[in-house]
């Protein structure tokens, strides 16, 4: 399937996957049901861990950007899932306004556009891409090596809805996490659909909220498995609010850090799993400039790399999570590989495998088509499209996680209480 | 694509590509809003011809029997329109029962039969396959080449639903085309889904009444395109009730082979077509013994061949329909290729090339996965991925006229007159 990767195809997981194979039907039936009273997120990735002994998602992006990495075999699908996005978000869309991420225009940024775009045309709109960057106020042409030029046009506001100039878009698709804050431009769209929501947006969604409901739906999973949520789902807890330059809430996440580490540490004990256990501190929100934090123990927290911040640790409370930290047992050549499962409504349409490591740098590496369908017969672990199939429902829960977390943040939401 | 096949590439239809490429978005959205106020057939197979200067299925076939063509590429797609359909019909679905045509169990019958189980079961349904012939009494265990063996069990009602043992499915796939008459077992089943619905069987879905249909709906597209309806719709009137032993109604349908033959002349001036027309008579009903004959003139309809039944025709009255006969330009060496379109849902999820004539019997090219996907940029006519996206276009505007038909014919609409 994927050459030369060690997938992790023995160990632990086997069983893991086998029972996910011997409940399929009864897994596809659970996820419908759940999307008939949950909206998916209109589109997602799920960069997944498997530690050999567990599995779980470590990101779930809302605004996902290497669309370009699927296979190409792969589009078929993506298109097919597109169609059924639009058939129940808008069956009378026309024009669809794509909105890309501020900032560089390099080649795999515009490739990444080329696709989103492609994948939306063939599903039957018209698309053109639409800046709100204050820098862009006219439309510039960007070149793209051996494809036609991409015209990047400003989003103007009238009349309460966006558009291009003679360009009135039913829904506008961010390719953006709104890192920044929200654009007013985009604030009370209410006879536009707009997607994701700008509550999905880095400035305000929580990775807390997310891990809370993907430890909600997990559950429900795992009861349906008839497996311990732990080997699909990390363990977390809040760290609370940390100033980082002058120590101010340090001595709660240290406590913080200790218990979590303490409860991997008796899961490790439960399974025979023979590694030292370790932590991820970052913050609550995706955009802080707070970075990712591996820990063995709590006084890892005195000697933290502020190296990506110039040195110093950022000003300011900021709120963090503890997170169990989930190695992973697959790699090409020496590089972490990370499989990362891309979602469109409700169904799995590819995915590829990111590398991580020592001059690897990113290597992407396409799910075949076939991937994407089990083969019921064939042992566990023995079979590569089993194994992602596996990866495939643990990316739909996360997805689904999302769609619930969405849910409780929604500002517009009406409660029936 | 697909080798060695003369696929028509040039001549006028490249105009008909042409603009169904430019359409794209508003032919998709056309789709979209249809499907919103009718229901898709459940799956469908449409059997398309490319004359050179029109393209128009000759054939929609509510029971296609033979998804084992279609390229392994492919199946992805079918498994995502399965869920799809599932999704809407029976989100609680857990149990499919497959319904297969009686009688012959040969290698091709049983690799169609394997290919649809494993669709829906990837799709995530447990099926079993129950035999409605009064011969199966008992499981059978039919042997298939290179696969676990078939069990076919014997159908069972009780209390108003029909199952097999141990099982009861809450939707009822019809592999069976039902040409013997409508079976009592599957009559007034209220509680459970029957697709596709009795009056799609063959004894009773009248092709006039489909050609109508299709009709009403191709007028429609083709005023989206901007074209003649004519360069998508075959010409076709009501023969009358013909008894072909006695002579009885052979007057009446000898003036309207003559006025249909008429009209497609003056069409073929209009056009500048040199070719001879012809039409095609054949039974209102598909599974009478009529044949389908084949006419230049009426005067063949003293000659006609019924080596088929015998040497003689068949006695009775029969209800006919005369149709413009549409010559295919696709050839594989001295084989007509005629290509037939598989959707499920509202999707196209794949195709091949059904081959006739001298000694080459039927032999499929399947449609590659890329195939589905048109290439906007391409010229007309150079393109065999666009060539296919004109044809899903014909094949989902016959199966849209299918599900047009089945409401109009339908025993148990409610009016709301």
């Amino acid at each position: 399937m994927v050459p030369h990767l060690v997938t992790a195809l023995t160990g632990p997981i086997n069983e893991l996957e086998q029972r996910m194979l011997d409940a399929m039907p009864t897994v596809e039936r659970w996820f419908r049901l759940e999307w008939m009273e949950h909206t998916p997120v209109f589109y997602c990735a799920a960069h997944i861990r498997n530690a050999g002994y567990k599995l779980a998602p470590v990101t779930t992006d809302l605004h996902p950007n290497a669309w370009h990495h699927l296979s190409p075999d792969m589009l078929p699908l993506a298109v097919q899932a597109a169609m059924a996005a639009i058939e129940k978000i808008c069956p009378e869309a026309k024009n669809l306004l794509l909105v890309p991420q501020s900032g560089e225009r390099n080649a795999d940024v515009m490739a990444n556009l080329l696709q989103l775009r492609r994948i939306f045309h063939l599903a039957g709109l018209n698309v053109r891409m639409g800046s709100i960057d204050a820098g862009v106020r006219q439309a510039v042409s960007l070149p793209v090596p051996g494809a036609e030029p991409v015209v990047l046009e400003p989003v103007h506001r009238t009349k309460g809805r966006v558009g291009l100039k003679h360009f009135d878009p039913c829904t506008i698709l961010l390719n953006n996490t709104l890192a920044s804050g929200i654009p007013g431009i985009l604030e009370d769209l209410s006879t536009q659909y707009l997607l994701p929501p700008l509550h999905a947006g880095a400035s305000v969604r929580l990775r807390s909220r997310h891990l809370h409901s993907y430890e909600e739906v997990g559950k429900r999973l795992a009861k349906l498995l008839g497996i311990d949520v732990w080997l699909i789902n990390p363990l977390f807890a809040s760290g609370g609010a940390v100033d980082f330059s002058t120590g101010q809430g340090l001595p709660e996440l240290r406590q913080q850090v200790d218990a979590v580490l303490a409860k991997v540490r008796r899961k490790y004990k439960e399974y025979g799993i023979p590694d030292k256990p370790f932590v991820v501190v970052k913050g609550d929100l995706s955009n802080t400039a707070l970075g990712v934090h591996p820990l063995r123990d709590a006084k890892g927290l005195d000697q933290l790399d502020w190296s990506h911040c110039g040195g110093a640790a950022p000003r300011g409370l900021h709120h963090v999570i503890v997170q169990e930290g989930l190695s992973t047992q697959e790699r090409l050549n020496d590089a972490v590989a990370e499989p990362v499962v891309y979602m469109l409504d409700r169904y799995v349409v590819g995915g590829f495998y990111r590398l991580q490591g020592p001059g690897a740098g990113t290597v992407p590496l396409a799910f075949e088509t076939s991937a994407g369908l089990p083969q019921p017969g064939a042992k566990a672990g023995a079979s590569a499209p089993n194994r992602f199939y596996m990866y495939g429902v643990v990316a739909r829960l996360a997805m689904l996680a999302a769609a619930y977390d969405l849910e409780a943040s929604d500002p517009n939401a009406v409660s029936y209480d």
